[in-house]
């Protein structure tokens, strides 16, 4: 059960010149970066109501944001959904046949796996159960 | 001042599999198909929360949408912000030297305008003002 659009996944050249526009050009805030992930990306959250936008740079040369940004530019990454039950999400994703990256892990945000586009109509949706 | 996420666009090639992936998988209701825009698109509303999710697939094969389509394939399209006064944010957008494409127009949702992803870091913005 899909509660609420957790965040929405940008990848950016360089955060801080990203942060500075979504600041002085839309009045919209972002924490401070942290590296997430497996250590290649620079994420900064910007609030946008009750959604958030997930800045994600390249950290490093190396990772799949360099690879994103290599093949596509700037621009939108992923969806993320929260939902109620990840697992429950999974097993019922895997019998329909969509194709689940790997198995839920927890992050920053709660416990998380992502879909492949291939399967979800050209979008990479990441679901997430918070604590 | 931008208000909240009003929606997201997402690009479809079969309006009609897209919500029927949306319906079975996500359990994500959709609205009744309308033609859109200048008439060459056909557009479904789903609601996640108190966003929307625009699915947009092309009506017939000129247009805007075909073209995107065409070019990048299906995924994500634009993001829509919800703005208090649409004029005061254009002026102050032009005069930060962003890309704004025309004037705001009336539409469904309200008065809107679009930013080239040119001068946003890679993204499609939509402005919107609600009645």
């Amino acid at each position: 059960m899909i509660k609420q659009i957790s965040h929405l996944g940008i990848a950016v050249k360089n955060l801080e010149e990203a942060r500075e526009f979504y600041h002085s050009v839309f009045r919209l805030e972002s924490s401070d970066p942290i590296i997430g992930g497996d250590g290649t990306i620079k994420v900064s959250m910007v609030k946008v109501g009750n959604v958030l936008i997930e800045l994600l740079q390249p950290f490093g040369s190396e990772g799949i944001m360099a690879k994103f940004l290599e093949k596509r530019g700037e621009g939108f990454h992923h969806i993320c959904y929260e939902v109620d039950d990840i697992n429950a999400e999974v097993a019922s994703l895997k019998a329909s046949g969509i194709e689940v990256l790997g198995e839920p892990r927890p992050g920053a945000e709660g416990t998380s796996v992502f879909l492949h586009p291939r399967g979800t109509h050209g979008v990479l949706v990441e679901l997430v159960e918070k604590e």
